[in-house]
C-alpha cells in the first residue's frame, strides 16, 4: 500500500459545479510543456452552462496576440498582449452500453474516488456506476502527461462489467474547435472575445488523428494527434467533421471480462519544430514504440528521483507532507523544460492571468530549482537569455539609452502589462532576474554558464539601473519606479528596488573582474560595448546607493515617502472589503500605508545582511501591521522572515495559513488555475524559512528552528554537485553528504566541513 | 468702411486641403449653444476623402455614453465616458446654372474673400465665379449663429448672375445620417466608432424638413428644423429619403437681376425642452416672425454690447488687435449660456476631446467672464452647482467618505478620464472651481448667489481637502494627486494644490462665518450636515498646510520629491520630439524635472500673495528654464507672471508666441477646433499680466506696464456693477468710472477712490 503522502485523494466525488470546477485545476496533468485541466471525459450532466467548466489544454510558451485597448493611448503603452491559447481538446470519450451512456449524473455512482497520484504521477479515476437500468460497472480511468516524453498525455480507460453483456460503443473524440475562457466579471482574467484559433488541417492516418491550427496573428502552429487503442476485437469507425474527429469502437462486453481502452495524445508547436505536423507524427510513433506500462515506469522513476533531490519530510505530520508535496508536484509540473517556455503564476493549470510570466518565476520558484535541480534553474534563465533582445527594445521604448528592461508580464518576450503604474513600472525585474542568475552561480559556480549568458543579461539589466537612477546629493537615487506592493506605484527609492540594484551592480562589477580573464569575455564585452568606465560606475552607484531609513521608527521606509501617507487600521476595514484592489480606487490605496504583499520585508529576506537584525526585526514588526496578505505571494515571505527572527511560532502561524491554499481553495479562485508561486513559497517557507537556507558568496548557510508543532523535518539542498540531507530535530541538526565531494558549509554562522556527516546540537 | 480691427478675412481663399480644414474651425459660426463648423454648402474637390474634412455641428452639453476600455480594469475606473455630438447637418447647398454645378474646384474662381466678421457676428464668403462655360456669377454667402435667438443658424445666399440668363436650380439639404470625426492615430482624440444618432421621425411639415435623432445610450433627443426660403418666383420640390431632407427650388436667372435664397435651421434638444420637436417649430416660428434684416441687427447689437465691456484695444497695432479680437469672439462663440453647457477646450469649433469640460474653463476662460460680463460667469458656476451630485458620487468612487471631488473631464457630471494618473488624479479641479466662485464673489459681492449656489460647492469640495490629506509632523500634506503639470504625476504635496487648498479651505471659513447669521443658511447646513467642527477642522488644516520650500534654491519645489528627479536640458531635446508626451513614455517624462506647463508658476499667478517677490522671482526662473510649454495653456502664464515681476520685454515674448497661436496654427491642431483656453490666456496676458488685474479681498488691483512695442492699451472691468475704463500710456494710467458708483481700486499697491476719473503717473 502507498504512503498517504504519496496522493492527495477524493473519494465519494462531489459533483457540485464548485467542486468539479476546482477539482479541474487540483487534478490537472501536466508536465511543463502540456497541461490538461482534469475533467470528466464523458461530459458533465446536461444543461450545465458553458463557461462553468473550462476543459482546457495549454501548450508552455505557445500564444496569440490579443489586442489591448488603452482607455487613453499615451506614448509607448501597450496595445498589443499575448495571451495563452487553449488548444486542441482530446479528453472526451462517451461510453454507451446497450445505449445507455455513462454519466456521473444519471443512474447510481456507488462508490467514486478521484486520486492524484504523485509517486506515479498520474491521476485516477474509479467509479462504482449502476445505470439507469440496473447495468453496474466499475471504471477506472488514469491520465497521465509523461515527464518522459513530454509532448505526450494518455487516458488509459478500463471498464468492468459486473452484471452486463452486450454492446457497448466507445466514441472517443478529437476537437479542434477550442475557445479560450471568458469572464469579463474579473479584471484578473482575460476579457477578450475568444476563438484564436484556424484550422489548418484535420486528417485522419494510420488510425490516428490529425487536428493542425494557426494563429491569426503570430503566425504559429500546434498540433495534436490523437490514437485511440482498444484491447479487444471491434468495429472502428472514424468519422471527420469540421475539425473534430470523432472515432467510434463498437465491441461487445461481458460479465466480469476487462474492457481496455487507451487514448494517446501529443502535441508538438512551431515555435520548437519547424514542421509541427511530422513532429507529432514522429512523438505518435514514438509514444506507441513501447508498452505503455514502460512509461508509467518512466514517469515513476522520473518523480522518484524528483522527490528523492527534495527530501522534504515532516515528522509526524501526514496531512502536512501531503499538502507540501502537493505544493512540490505542481512546481514540477508547472516549469518549462526548455528555453522557449517559463513558469505562468497558474503553471498550465488554467489561464488566469493570461498565462502571462512575471517575477513569481525567479523569485518564489526559481529558488525551489536552484536548491534542488539546478539544470531546470538554468532553463529558466536560458528563457530570459532568449527574451533578452526584446528586453532592449522595451528599455528603449520607455526611453532608456542603453541597457535592457524586462517586460513585467511577458510570453514571448515582448511587455503585455495594460496599467504600467503597477506592471512595467516594476523595475526590480530586473534585479530580480539578475538575483536568481547569482543566486544559480552561487549554487552552482557554473562561470561557463555565466560567461555564456548569465553575465550579458546581468550586465544589461545593470545598465539600466545607470540610465534610470542619478545623483541626487551624492547619493544614488532611482525615482518613479514601482516596487513589489502594488498598492503604492511609482515612488521614489523603493528599498526594495535600491538595495536590490545595489546588489545587482556589485555582482556586475565581480562577473566583470571575474571574467575579464576569461577566454571570449572580449567577444561579449565588444557585442555589447561594455566599457571599464561603465563597470566603475557601477561600482560608485551601488557604493552610493540611497537607502532610505528612518531615525525615529528605525526601520526602511518603503519608499521616499511612505511614511507620511494616512495610516488605514486594517482592523477596521469590513472582511467582504477584500483583497483591496477589487473594491478601492487605486489613488485610494497609494494614498495610504497599506501593502498587498511584502516589500521591504521581502528585501530583507532577499539580502539579509543590508541590515542590522534590528532594523529587520523593527520593520517586520512596522509593516506586518499594514499587509493584507491580498496576494499569495505575501505569507510565505512573513514567515521566512519571523523565522528569521526567531519568531518561530509566528513563522508557523504563517506558514500554516498559507500552505495549503489551493488544496482549501482558500482564495476562492482555485479554480482558475493552482497558484504555482504560492507552491514555491511554502518550499521557501520550509527550506529558506525553517531551515534557514542562504546562498551567499562566502558559502551556504543553514540556521534551522524548528516549530513547536513538529517533532522534526528534513530537506535536501545541491550545491556544487553535491547534495545534502539536512534533518532537524529537537535538540540536533544532522546535516549528511549524500552526493559529491566535501563542502564547507555555515550553520547557525559558525562554518563546518562537510565530508560525511555531521551533527550539531541546536542552539 | 468697417475698421480693419472689426474682421479676420482670407483673401484669394486658398484651396489646399490643408487650409480648408483649418478654416473649418477659424469661421466656424458658434454662439455657446450651437457650434457650425464652416464648410463649403457646395462640398469640395470631387475625390477629396472623407475624413479630410469634419462638417460637423454641435450642441452644448448634448452628448452620448461611450464604452471606454480599460487594458487592466482596476477598481474605480472609468469605463464609459461621454462624448460630444455631431448633430444633423444643415449646411449642404448646391447650385445648377443650366446643369453646371457651382463648385470652387472647376470653371475659374477669379476673385474670393472669406471674411469672419467679429462686430457683425456672421462669417461672409464672396466669390466671383466662372463656369467652364464661361457663365459668370457673384456669390456671397453670409452665415450667422445667432446670440439674440440662440438655436438659430442661417445661410443668407446671394447670387448675381453677370452674364448668364437660364434656368437655375438650388437643392439645398438637411442631413441626419451623421457620423463623429475619427482618428485613431491621435491620442487627443476620440478613437471610437461613429455613428451615435438614430432617427426618431423625419418630416416635412409648413415647408420646414424636421429630423428628430436619438442617442442609444444617454436617451436623449435633438431635432433640427430647416426652412428654406427664395425670394423669387420658383418651383419648389421636397424629397424625404432615409433621414435626409432635400429641398429644391427650380427658378431662372437674368443677368444683374440678385437671387436670394435664405437657409433657417433650428435646433433644440431634450435636455432642455421635454419636447424637443416642438421647441425646434416654436423657434423656426420664431426666427420667421422678423425679417432677417432685424434678426442681423440685433446680432449687431449684441455684440456692440460685448465689446463695449471688453474695451480692449492696444494701440497702433491693427494686426495684434485683430488677433485679441479674435481671441474674444471665440470665447464668447465658445461659452454656455446656460447651466446645461460650459466650455470645451476646443468650444463648438471640433470635437478635439471630444467636447469634454476640463478646468481649462474655471482657470483660463472665466477669469475673463467674471471681469467684464458675471452673468456668464455665474452661468458657469450654475453648471458645476447642476452636476454637484455626480461629484459628490465621484468622491465616493474615490474613496471619500465626504465631500464632493469634481471629475477631470466630463460633459455631464461624471469623470471621463481614461488614464486617472493625470485624469481624476487632478484633485486641483475642485480648487479651481472654487477659486472660481471666490472670484466671482469678490468682483460681484453677489452673497445671495453664495448663498444659494456656491457655498454648497465651496463647503463640499473643501471637505475633500480633510478627506484626501492628513497631518504628518504637524503640518496638513496631501500626497498622491496630480497638480496641473501632467509630465509629473501621482506626487505628494504639489505645491498648487496644497496653496489652492489652503485658500479653498479659508474662503470656506470666510463664507461660513459671513452666511451664518444669513436666513436661509441653517437649510444649507442641515442639508450638507455641516457643524461648527468641520469648520474649525478647515482653519486648522489651512493654517498648517504643507507648502514645499526649498532653502538651497529658495524656490517652491513643484512637490516633495521634484527637484531630485533628472534633468534634462530642453536645448538638446531634437525639435521633432515636441510634444513631448508624443514621443516619450510617461514614466520617462515623471522621471525628469521637466514640465508641460506652469505649475508652480501657475501658482504664484493665481495666489500672488502667497509667497514673497523674491520667491516668486526665483521660481519663476527655474521652472522657465524646464517648461516645454507643450499646452496652449502655458505661455500666458509665464507672461503674467514675468510681467509681474517687471520683466515687461520677457512678457510681451510670450505674449507674442501665444497670441496668434490659432490664427497662425501655431500647434498644427486648429482644424480640430479652435483652442479657447489661448484665448482666455490671451486676455488673461493683457489684463491680469500687463494691466496687473487681480481681485482680492481688501479689492481690485492695478499695476500696469507697457510693453515697449505699444503705445498704449486699454481695457475695462466690471466690478461690483461698476464698469472702469483703465487707459495705459508710456507716462499714465487713466481709470475712468463708465457706469456704477464710485469704487475703491488698488493702483501699484496704493488706495484709490474712483468717482469719475483718475489720471495716475506711471512708475
Amino acid at each position: 500500500m502507498q504512503r498517504r503522502t504519496a496522493f492527495y485523494e477524493q473519494k465519494n466525488i462531489r459533483l457540485d459545479k464548485y467542486n468539479l470546477k476546482l477539482n479541474e485545476a487540483l487534478f490537472h496533468n501536466a508536465n511543463g510543456y502540456i497541461g490538461i485541466r482534469y475533467d470528466f471525459e464523458e461530459g458533465y450532466e446536461k444543461g450545465y452552462e458553458k463557461g462553468h467548466f473550462i476543459p482546457s489544454q495549454y501548450i508552455n510558451g505557445f500564444f496569440e496576440y490579443a489586442k489591448m485597448n488603452q482607455a487613453e493611448r499615451l506614448y509607448g503603452l501597450v496595445e498589443e498582449k499575448q495571451i495563452m491559447l487553449n488548444v486542441a481538446d482530446t479528453q472526451p470519450i462517451r461510453l454507451f452500453f446497450d445505449g445507455e451512456e455513462f454519466s456521473m449524473f444519471s443512474g447510481a455512482v456507488l462508490a467514486s474516488r478521484l486520486r492524484l497520484d504523485m509517486e506515479k504521477g498520474v491521476t485516477v479515476r474509479n467509479v462504482l456506476w449502476r445505470s439507469p437500468r440496473g447495468k453496474e460497472f466499475y471504471i477506472s480511468i488514469t491520465r497521465m502527461a509523461s515527464f518522459y516524453q513530454l509532448p505526450l498525455f494518455t487516458i488509459d480507460y478500463e471498464v468492468l462489467p459486473l452484471n452486463f453483456s452486450g454492446d457497448v460503443l466507445i466514441e472517443s473524440s478529437h476537437n479542434g474547435n477550442v475557445f479560450n475562457y471568458v469572464d469579463p466579471s474579473d479584471p484578473r482574467m482575460c476579457n477578450e472575445a475568444a476563438q484564436y484559433l484556424t484550422s489548418v488541417g484535420c486528417e485522419i492516418k494510420a488510425g490516428a488523428s490529425y487536428i493542425t491550427s494557426r494563429t491569426f496573428k503570430s503566425g504559429l502552429e500546434v498540433c495534436s494527434c490523437v490514437k485511440n487503442v482498444l484491447f479487444q476485437d471491434c468495429q472502428k469507425q472514424f468519422i471527420i467533421d469540421n475539425n473534430d474527429a470523432v472515432c467510434r469502437f463498437m465491441t461487445t462486453a461481458r460479465p466480469g471480462e476487462r474492457i481496455r481502452f487507451i487514448k494517446y495524445a501529443v502535441f508538438s508547436d512551431s515555435i520548437r519544430h519547424e514542421n509541427c505536423r511530422d513532429r507529432a507524427e514522429a512523438e505518435m510513433a514514438l509514444a506507441r514504440s513501447v508498452p505503455l506500462q514502460e512509461l508509467y515506469e518512466k514517469q515513476e522513476a522520473y518523480l522518484a528521483d524528483y522527490w528523492n533531490n527534495c527530501g522534504i519530510e515532516i515528522e509526524g505530520d501526514d496531512e502536512l507532507n501531503t499538502s507540501i508535496r502537493f505544493s512540490l508536484y505542481q512546481l514540477i509540473q508547472a516549469v518549462g523544460k526548455d528555453q522557449h517556455g517559463n513558469v505562468a503564476p497558474k503553471g498550465l493549470s488554467g489561464d488566469g492571468y493570461e498565462g502571462h510570466f512575471f517575477w513569481d518565476s525567479e523569485m518564489y520558484i526559481q529558488p525551489f530549482f536552484t536548491a534542488t535541480n539546478p539544470a531546470i534553474s538554468r532553463k529558466l534563465i536560458e528563457y530570459r537569455y532568449r527574451t533578452l533582445d526584446m528586453a532592449r527594445e522595451n528599455a528603449a521604448i520607455l526611453g532608456h539609452k542603453a541597457g535592457a528592461l524586462y517586460p513585467w508580464r511577458t510570453i514571448m518576450g515582448r511587455e503585455c502589462s495594460g496599467y504600467f503604474p503597477s506592471g512595467s513600472a516594476q523595475y526590480h525585474i530586473n534585479g530580480d532576474i539578475a538575483y536568481s542568475i547569482i543566486a544559480y552561480y552561487l549554487a552552482t559556480k557554473d562561470i561557463e554558464f555565466i560567461q555564456e549568458k548569465g553575465a550579458e543579461i546581468v550586465f544589461e539589466t545593470a545598465r539600466l539601473w545607470m540610465d534610470v537612477g542619478n545623483f541626487h546629493e551624492g547619493k544614488f537615487c532611482i525615482n518613479d519606479v514601482t516596487g513589489p506592493d502594488e498598492y503604492t506605484c511609482i515612488v521614489n527609492n523603493n528599498y526594495y528596488t535600491n538595495v536590490l540594484a545595489q546588489y545587482h551592480l556589485n555582482w556586475a562589477v565581480k562577473f566583470y573582474s571575474r571574467l575579464k580573464t576569461s577566454d571570449g569575455f572580449d567577444r561579449l564585452v565588444q557585442k555589447i560595448g561594455l566599457s571599464e568606465e561603465e563597470i566603475e560606475g557601477f561600482s560608485k552607484a551601488a557604493e552610493n546607493m540611497y537607502l532610505p531609513y528612518d531615525e525615529r521608527l528605525k526601520i526602511n521606509p518603503q519608499d521616499d515617502s511612505f511614511l507620511q501617507k494616512k495610516s488605514w487600521d486594517i482592523g477596521e476595514i469590513p472582511k467582504s472589503d477584500f483583497p483591496l484592489l477589487l473594491h478601492y480606487h487605486p489613488l485610494h490605496l497609494y494614498r495610504h500605508q497599506i501593502c498587498k504583499q511584502p516589500d521591504t520585508v521581502m528585501a530583507h529576506f532577499i539580502l539579509d545582511d543590508a541590515q542590522s537584525e534590528e532594523t529587520v526585526l523593527n520593520s517586520f514588526n512596522y509593516y506586518e501591521k499594514i499587509t493584507t496578505h491580498d496576494s499569495s505571494l505575501s505569507m510565505c515571505i512573513f514567515s521566512i522572515v519571523a523565522a528569521r527572527l526567531g519568531m518561530v511560532d509566528k513563522a508557523f502561524e504563517y506558514f500554516e495559513s498559507t500552505a495549503r491554499l489551493d488544496l482549501l481553495d482558500k482564495n476562492n479562485n482555485t479554480d482558475d488555475g493552482i497558484h504555482v508561486a504560492n507552491n514555491g513559497g511554502n518550499y521557501m517557507a520550509i527550506v529558506y524559512g525553517f531551515g534557514g537556507l542562504r546562498l551567499k558568496e562566502s558559502g551556504i548557510y543553514f540556521a534551522p528552528v524548528l516549530p513547536e508543532r513538529w517533532s522534526g523535518y528534513s530537506f535536501k539542498v545541491t550545491f556544487e554537485n553535491s547534495r545534502v540531507l539536512v534533518r532537524v530535530r529537537e535538540d540536533e541538526c544532522l546535516f549528511r553528504l549524500e552526493i559529491g565531494r566535501a563542502q564547507k558549509i555555515f550553520v547557525y554562522g559558525k562554518e563546518y566541513l562537510l565530508e560525511d556527516s555531521l551533527c550539531i546540537s541546536r542552539r
